[in-house]
């Protein structure tokens, strides 16, 4: 049982950071900076931690944080990690058991990396090339069977970003088996997905003016992920065909997600309607609307368009999320929120920043 | 005198947006929606209105804007205006005037278009080919003489987006004396700051990958109104020469200034930091640190940074800004908020939205 | 029968570009600068014609064509594209039947538009809500039958860019029936493909940062276009889904395309060599490649990448044009050189600008 | 004496690129592929090589250079360079004097980096660090003074590419004496301008939606290049304010140029279109235009325009290059033509790729 936010009448809750220095951590600490809890004093920001980056200030990579511009990055070890109450982990893959083990069971530690994420642990060894750390509570409250475990929870994996949002896409069709167990996902990606680490072909003389595939036909590391939460929700494996594509902009990606339907239009509406009906963050648009990743940039927003293709025979499900928000430190947030008792929609919004 | 908030007790403030389908619209209505007054209810918004867009849902134009996504645009009329408390203009030049003068005294209207920014009716017939419609007081806090003409004011213009960040940029120097009275602003602007109005020359094809230079040598509508700035801090006029760059980005506008100075570095940054030292809103970056617009995204920052280039004896000033938030509707809700007694910063951020 | 290039001697062959204004003209004239047949004089580029922007010098749209800038547009009028030997249409769709039933059977006319790319009448009407205007040689030489039709021929339709890219990605696996007769295809294409017409969502503060689908679920108007072009090489027709997205960059598209397969890595790659190893502009690029549409930006080069995924049972295919480019004006080149007896590959070129 | 062209009947001139890897080696070798010499056969691409990169085909680094993207990178060793008649060097400064040296005197060496450009020693040493190389005849022929030393030499540095255009942009104004000798430059450039070395404030998600300065008030090194070229030009030394931005786009410099003045208007354009009238890659524009890079993507032109600021006493001339083409390997090219007797503008165009 962690601390939670009820009890903290006399002391704060104590936050850390590692991998501050990183897009994940900087959007974590962009929306604690704006949560009512660090406004009210009842949350506290306290180690920020990196890497090769420790002993910089904050603001030499994340200038748009003035408000913590100066603080300094401390090395990621577990004396800095120490002492906090919540520990958000933000780290290359496979670093996150090690820090996890020598922390108390009482501390709330949410990974945004994948160690915990994949239950089978052959699906693990085979896209990780690794020993299998284990399963923790999944980050996705808005995925049926989750939003329970993340209640009160200690260690918690968050989805990556494209699961979040091909998993949402496609969740309400495969759990009302309206659609057969095989799906097609073709995500855009914004650049900021690939991290900040810098390599030649992610210059911006290279991202920008072009498009390209990566990781095809079941390369990716994300494409078991889905499979996972998809089949978890239909009597039978759910097979999934998962390209990532890479488009010249910082954040944001677009999902769009097939599979062989022969529901009409009424009913896959209506399947999804009722999915996320009482869902903050997830919006079934309208229809003749769909979907764009620039009205979710820095919101914690899921905009989902559906459709029904009848002569091809097809439901077509259009996604867009922020990969950054929603698609990790968004998802950061609402789980802790989960975690400490504090409303889920505390500090994050649905409203984007556009254009 | 108008409505303030202290008075709000019986009955909220409501807000009207004119033009709200634009551009300046819709980011006074995002700042509003994360806008304290408005989550406890002593601000409401109210009518949104539009032109050729009437009719229409706001979702149409600011999908981003998910809270408000079903409300309906109506006409731009005097009867749909009133009954507010405060009216936002965002509307092409010279409509402000005539919906000015049939609103009640007390009515906090707030213009983001030009019509009353210029004192010198001959530069505004020289630059906007029409009569003078008058000088309402200047919502630019920051530059020494116009905070206190905010407080309690009924009729108030927004600075344009250019003239905030280079009269912010170069004023304390122009103030201290320490650079001769003719100035150089070379400026890259974001293209939401041509507007909505579709033209061939803004499309998205035409602006990416390319930046050209416009309305050079003195042609911007902007220039009188920075001379207007800055020689107002100065025992002499202010010769400004300005370039307007437009580049490939949606938003944000980073000035370089330069002006002929003897001053060290040392004086310079002395001057600029004393400037600045209580605008929580004006940020001088240390040495070492050059803004970039990217870290303004969204804020209502403005992030400077001061050198002095001895071999060629100029003071060069860069400064970068979002020209929506603090160049447009960032500048209307600081008004806003000294206008009615609400603190400055509410609904106003220092934190940006990056990458 | 045209005049073809041999038959130049005495006097060169004439050029006409109806619709210079817009990118489809404005790249059949950059690629007409760098032909040999321009630079030897033994083509001429002669009318330069266009609606709304008649009367103005091509430099104002095209200040990249410089030796053309000063060229003024004359009205797209009959007697205007009269006198011409070659005469190229960049027009709205129902535009062109007219203009052809007025010029003479011995000029060859190509067209960019969509009139005489359907041959089934009643999938024109169904997609363009008009009567079919009819059916012409189609502009895809490497597909299988079209070459030889494009020879001498004096009428020639340009195929859109999607089905360009899309069809020549999934034609060997149709043609050599290594994959059920159902395709999807997702494909990203660059702003320039949505034309030069001023629109306020293709406004560049729209489209950059942003990437969205549109006309989802069958609504495109290339979807009976791809499915013509796959069926006719399939034994039974063709069913296609097709999903275009819009992303922040100005040319290229990307199209993933997938279908249910049996075959090998090895047997598809295969396929897929032979059927393009004397094409030469479709080049398959060797495994551990995948295409990207910044490395055939201004060339008249398809990029293509040919997977299996073995775990989902798919051909996964990801191809790239430049939609301006190969997608049309490249195209209409090529068709113009098989029309004239030049050689194929005159003034197109494999080599891309990057980056 | 190197082996000119004319030399060639028996047997045609072998041309090695070092640094083929890189974007200047990239540019090189896309407009050698469209050289006539290249076509012709008298002139042929031999060694390519690279340092890291060494050991990898160029279509990994290149895949936009498809006739070439199955030749492999070598290490640059004199060895590998040797053998070649001319050769393009594109490495890290203070590489390039060691080579010259090893490699006969008849070979041409054209550096694309910056050890030869500085003929002061002092401002070398100042802004590079290190011991001062020498000075080779430099490779901006439109420049006073340079063509006649670049026709037949055997050492040639390629200009930087910020002093390219700065330099054509002032030249005429400075030679003239229309203005007073402190000039004033800013300049916007692409991204390909900070090489294709991996830096995290290079990545594209940083570049992406962002501009920012860099080496403000004198810092950057091409300030002593632009200062050495208009001082050639001037009576009295000219001093040179220079200020850098990036900006988001793969390619281009736009800068923005002001001097004093008090030349009119007719008498500046007068000037400039007399100083440039016989230049085939310099283009004053007609009253009304202003430049943009997207006109010059891919050309060797640079497009300026000419104004008088009345108001503010000041010329105003803004000029457009693209900084991989004419900025470096276009100047490259020009040289070699220069160099071995080929007509100047052989494999270099006006024409753009636009949009």
């Amino acid at each position: 049982m962690n601390a939670r936010i009820d009890d903290v009448e006399t002391s704060p809750l104590r936050i850390a950071v590692a991998g501050a220095s990183g897009y994940a951590g900087g959007e974590i600490l962009r929306l604690l900076l704006g949560h009512p809890g660090v406004a009210s004093g009842r949350l506290v920001i306290g180690s920020l931690t990196a890497g090769g980056n420790a002993g910089s200030a904050l603001g030499e990579f994340h200038p748009h944080l003035l408000p913590l511009a100066d603080r300094f990055l401390t090395e990621t070890t577990i004396d800095e990690l120490s002492g906090h109450d919540v520990v958000f982990l933000g780290l290359p893959h496979g670093k996150s058991g090690e820090i996890a083990q020598q922390l108390p069971e009482s501390v709330v530690i949410i990974d945004c990396g994948a160690d915990f994420r994949l239950s089978d642990a052959s699906a693990w060894e085979k896209y990780y090339k690794s020993a299998h750390a284990g399963t923790w509570p999944y980050g996705l409250p808005e995925l049926p069977g989750h939003r329970e475990k993340l209640v009160g929870a200690t260690r918690i994996a968050v989805p990556g970003c494209y699961p979040t949002v091909s998993s949402l896409a496609l969740a309400p069709a495969v759990a009302a088996g309206i659609v057969e167990p095989r799906v097609n996902v073709v995500a855009v990606s914004g650049a900021s997905g690939a991290g900040r680490a810098p390599k030649a072909d992610l210059l911006g003389a290279e991202i920008m003016g072009s498009v390209r595939a990566y990781a095809v036909a079941g390369a990716h590391r994300h494409t078991p992920e889905i499979a996972q939460n998809l089949s978890a929700l239909s009597p039978e494996p759910v097979t999934v065909s998962f390209t990532p594509v890479l488009a010249p902009m910082p954040r944001g990606i677009l999902a769009t997600c097939t599979a062989v339907t022969t529901a009409t239009q009424e009913q896959a509406t209506e399947v999804y309607e009722k999915a996320y009906a009482a869902e903050p963050f997830v919006h079934v648009l309208g229809a003749g609307r769909l979907p764009q990743t620039g009205a979710v940039i820095g919101s914690n927003a899921v905009q989902m368009s559906v459709s029904v293709d009848e002569d091809a025979g097809l439901l077509v499900v259009v996604a867009a999320v922020d990969n950054l928000t929603k698609g990790t430190a968004g998802a950061a947030i609402q789980s802790m929120n989960l975690a400490l008792g504090i409303p889920e929609t505390d500090g994050l919004s649905t409203v984007g920043v556009a254009p």
